[in-house]
């Protein structure tokens, strides 16, 4: 049987003033639908530190889990029911993990209540998706015009091993003592180690105020539960404006060793960086991992190479097996960023003038027919290609991770890919080593089967 | 030839984090109509501390006065052209004063955008206003869940005589002595007297974060600047949407003396106690001055004798000269809608439970026929009677003090009243007291011409 | 009958943490002789608000006061019995006079436990006086190194009427409105009107943590209470300590019209300025008041021109009837102190580098032995003249104000003061004008009866 | 050659306002004799995280660091010469760092001023000695008056396995979970161990002002420089007075492995507890490890019951490899001694009730002479044999890594202990234990080689 707690809990911060109508809102959350995902991210929450990929088999061990919430003329409270046990100490739920269910309501009932249904934001628009994203992160509270520029998105995959775990966490430690903050997608593994190696060296630093960011999405969340570390969560609607969210917010990116979903994230950020109209923009990006990891790194770039060509490795660097390194030509690159921002008068906290195309932005649906008609082949301009594979990467998440996904690929079999005959090759060669390497599954899951084919 | 300064400042606070279209919504001033009244009540903040009556009178002294919001990527800025030299000190703008002017942006901005131009607030039903009542308050932040009940509404006449205006003072000491904090609605005599006493009791008691709240509204603004040390300033959209503010957040009432607005006052609050919804709902409310001023209670205590009923007289007390029994009295008083609150689990910070009937709700617009036809007589329900006699006093004062009403008196001569006879003897005893008092005027204005007659 | 409260109170801030033997010595207060002198400032603050000139007359209305150290090993507690009632509300004491009681405990202890029982502090050398004051500073927690020099000492007569104290309000509030905060000798008047003036000016520009240092000595407090509104209170031992105290805090100083305490004072300034030593060194003095006492400062300017020379008129600019242009000139001079302070590393929280001579540091007992020899004639260096002048307005002071001079006046007689002939003539044309002014005594006071002759 | 940084740095917080007569004292590091013993507990605190028991190679590898103490009228300034670089991020020391050297600044220069050099404490008695321990910690500012009893004290070895350490790591985790603080003695190992596990724990339960004090010693610090996670450092003036300083602020004891250190510790405290003045009074103490050293404490446990008997086996809880239940036995046991403290009025910051006989207090000087002289038998009091025992580890805790101890013994061969037959074989199975499972030293050194033999 699961040690679970049952409870009430009083929400955090901008939950305590509400109108009536807010509240009844709230409460109503049958009607509108956000019951279901309300209570998916909350278990997720709630559950943090169990290890699994698989959303479903944590919905069913917590099949009797629920989550309610009770109205009050002074605001609302939380009943929980069969919550995990060990989100709670001697019975009183830690205060970081109240705080990170308090945003997930924060966010879901904002992105329901103001963005999805209402005619304010346009979001067949380019502009209108940003300016939603914008609003999420400012109702989020995570906007701080006082900050100097110091977020370093750290991507990478959940299912590392000890010796790759432990150089995260020392990266994470050398750019916590040069006074730079963390922001991952949650979760794990690569996600988790630059947090807890940055609080050390902020309590070193006496940086009190040091900010450990995640960005999930609802479809992600259960697989990639936040660490409590984290004391700055947002829930974006979908993935591509999460993917918006680390590119806006983040002055510079270092990507860590994992398999598709990082190889996801990589495309999305190079077919942005090679948009013509970012030319110039500072933009520090690094690829790294210990030495035991070269490998990975090198193909990875052999596929970039080819795919989107000798500009697209102009935008990053790769350096192996050097923290102190990684941790220094980061610190630089952020102060670039900042002397480029107040030279152009742009908001430290909101990088409006990245151009993003609109292929970048738009929801992408991973059906089976959606993924058999991507086009991937080199007919087309480079940064398009990137928007394909992008897709293409994260499509294949979706059938490893995404309850949806997972249904899909039990009930029509594997997605097909169409590629032409060289990528697919590429592509094979790059996917067979994600395999190969374990970064397709958690450490201790069975043998991967493979949720798509190339044809 | 006046003595002014042009300048450019940056906003306080709410308006550093801004959506690109946000800003260019606040640059698009002339489009959306907002300009206008921005100026004005812009104007009204920099020129705290003249007196005069007449809103007229200060755009023509300042008619090259302008404000304009300037467009930058990491916030606004605001260009400001001619304004009063008295709001600087040797060439920096007093900070109170720029916080006044961000406090008016913000809500003028948020009124126009999310408020009158939105679907989402239904402003001809009760509950819509009082929706969106609320929501103007929380976006300002000034509903703080934290804070023990400790707001005592002060109304009375902005010309008031020395010795009134300094017995004001006394009882705000007193009142702040008993770390109470002070709401008016801004301007001088009887809403600032209070605030000056309490600032100096703030000090003796070490309550540095002593809450002086002023809430007003466009056409009101202009004769009623806020001193610079209200450190929460509202401004509401109309006359009944500030009233609302002022009973659903304060937690006492005290009336000074004054002159037809602090009688309409009077009446709203009445009437709305009457209300049978409200009965048993503590709400400490005194009338109170110095014992030159007993005569004027007398009076309006007579007036609502014969108008309201003995019923309406046990719903204030009258404390003639003295000061610290004021002070006691409402310390008391608080402490009760405190211990009710908690009971009920109501907010602190806001009213919900005070029924507003939606006669004290829906906005009045003093035309020389809506004047000439309300209803005045004794043939009504007691709290019909109340809204009537309120807004047959709202429309003098406009009549008096607001230019859209000093315009109409011009061209139309005075508001006609009609009411039954005893009642229209009353009301002229009462309105031509008034007179005699010199309270319908600042001190030093030349004589004061009725704006009405009584048929 | 006086109305009066008893009551027990905790002591604020440094006094929380104490060690067992503290508590006993604080406790032992008859025996080490430090009661009485703790009773009578005590005393002092609760009375505050009370106008009298005469210690006496407060010890003999309030006999039967008494404060007693309770121990307990978390800390001490005060037994107060018989205290004025109006320094409590409702029965609770204001919590600006519980922090100034707790100041006056914490340096009446230090004083008495570090500085005069310990050989620690040589008190007959300069060096060791100077470190003594530099060490009852530091204890009070009132040398911040953080702040910018923002701090001017206003000196003046506790009995001046209206319209001067309405501009020592004026004063203080133009000085507000330019971040500069208020040091004066505690008391009504002149030491009161300008902190009044500089907390509303505080409260506009939103300066917080505005900063209000009241200086006394235990023969003076009696007869200048503290008003709650200095939120930083030390008590010196001697008057010599306290006047350096104020020359070494403070950044500028401006003196209002008083009587022959505040001739005391600028002799004691001009005595230190005109030292060699000190010349160069920026230190802006204002002499000010309204049109109305224009008189006075010539009175005293023709007699420094006479007794001190032209040299010692350059220090000092007079400026009559003109608020503004005084607060701008002592912000100018205060910059110019910060940035000649900068330039020489010097503290900004304590002037180090200013000389004050060993006649200036020795404190002076009246005796009517020491008034007839103090050597009044020119026959002596400039700075030597102005100590000795200074020792007998002290004296005068003494006889009109402090317990001890009362009574040795009412045994032996008025003082005798020995001059040669013409400085005779000067002196007692400034007396006598100060006495025909009524700078000599409260308003309100039977008339002025000299505590000395000239002979 | 070793990476070495010279640079001028700036104390942090008490060191700021200083008198020129204690900057030039400071200075004068050479005459007072205290310039040696700064300079080897600085280089202590720069050498962190290198891992070496022997004072003397610390010395001896940056045998050219110096430190000096630059005069200004401002304050002071460090002069910092080779000293070790992994003490800086790009040349800049870390913060924490910094703090650390401040507060050995401090404590060396209160000690030698207020306490050995002034008749103020007389450290020949039980009281002056408990006075001497109190003032040093409050002018440390770790006397924090409004703080609730939360300060667990983690004793144990610096030299242990990594099963052990982990597991310091997880009972300061569950510690930290329920809101409790770490206090130890600097130095890796056991001493480490619980403060960064706390550190995640006090992330997670957003315990932003988490405590995590070292009190350390001149002649120890070396052997254990504290980590920079320590955010308040105390250095007693010798060992006796670091563990009445532990024993008076701690609120509870933990006990891991460790070797003879750890056992000096225990019988000191037990030494106390067993005091019958000292009966009744709650403090709880555990001794615990992973179950891999569940034989440790079997051992300990078996020495105590011979040596003290049953009664000090009541003092304490064995807890085996339980992380969990060791934190809620504490925080029962903490939560005990706030109601007693509470209950008696005691202090929760300082422990003055506890009762320390003289001879655990007066430091005892480990000379061949002293040791060989303990009377180390059962004919005498149970503490007064605890006291005895307890210098004799003290007397090989010396010999083993203090500059002096090591010295003597190079000089004149091990220290002969005379103990009775039964209690040598008690003493030797101990010690013999300890150097079998290498609690003697820092792993990867040397053979151990037994400073001591038993006669």
């Amino acid at each position: 049987m699961t040690d679970t707690v049952s409870t009430i809990i009083s929400p955090e911060g901008s939950l305590e003033v509400l109108s009536q109508q807010e509240v009844n809102r709230l409460r109503d959350t049958s009607a509108s639908g956000i019951h279901d995902i309300l209570r998916r991210c909350a278990l997720a929450i709630l559950n943090y530190g169990a290890l699994t990929d698989d959303s479903r088999s944590v919905l069913e061990t917590y099949h009797d889990f629920d989550i309610e919430v009770l109205q009050q003329d002074r605001g609302v409270r939380l009943r929980i029911t069969n919550a995990p046990a060990h989100a709670f100490v001697d019975g009183k739920m830690i205060r970081g993990i109240r705080e990170l269910l308090s945003s997930v309501l924060r966010d879901i009932v904002y992105v329901s209540n103001e963005i999805q249904n209402q005619s304010r934001f346009d979001l067949t628009s380019s502009e209108g998706i940003t300016n939603a994203v914008f609003h999420i992160l400012r109702n989020a509270g995570v906007l701080a015009s006082s900050n100097d520029p110091s977020l370093v998105v750290c991507w990478g995959g959940h299912s590392i091993n000890r010796v790759e775990y432990d150089y995260t966490k020392s990266v994470g430690y050398h750019l916590g003592l040069r006074d730079l903050d963390i922001c991952t997608g949650c979760g794990p593994g690569a996600m988790k180690g630059p947090m807890k190696g940055a609080n050390v060296a902020h309590a070193k630093q006496r940086r009190h105020h040091g900010r450990y960011l995640g960005i999930s999405e609802p479809g992600i969340i259960a697989a990639e539960s936040p660490n409590p570390i984290v004391n700055q969560l947002i829930i974006m609607p979908d993935i591509e404006k999460r993917l918006e969210a680390f590119v806006r917010m983040g002055h510079g990116i270092i990507v860590f060793p994992g398999g598709v979903g990082t190889a996801e994230e990589i495309l999305y950020l190079l077919g942005i960086l090679l948009n013509p109209e970012n030319e110039g923009m500072p933009f520090p990006v690094v690829f790294t991992g210990p030495k035991e990891s070269a490998e990975y790194f090198r193909k990875i770039d052999a596929f970039i190479q080819y795919t989107l060509g000798e500009k697209a490795r102009n935008l990053y660097r790769i350096i192996v097996d050097d923290a102190v390194e990684v941790a220094r030509f980061m610190r630089q690159g952020v102060d670039d960023v900042a002397s480029f921002r107040r030279e152009h008068q742009d908001a430290f906290y909101f990088n409006w003038r990245l151009k993003i195309a609109d292929d970048f932005q738009q929801p992408f649906e991973p059906t089976h027919d959606a993924m058999a008609s991507l086009p991937l082949h080199k007919d087309q301009e480079v940064h398009a290609l990137a928007a394909n594979l992008r897709r293409a990467f994260s499509g294949i998440v979706a059938g490893n991770v995404k309850e949806n996904g997972i249904r899909a690929i039990e009930e029509k079999g594997p997605f097909k890919l169409n590629a032409e005959p060289e990528m697919m090759k590429r592509l094979d060669e790059l996917l067979t080593s994600f395999v190969a390497q374990g970064r397709m599954k958690l450490p201790g899951a069975a043998e991967y089967v493979p949720c798509y084919t190339l044809e």
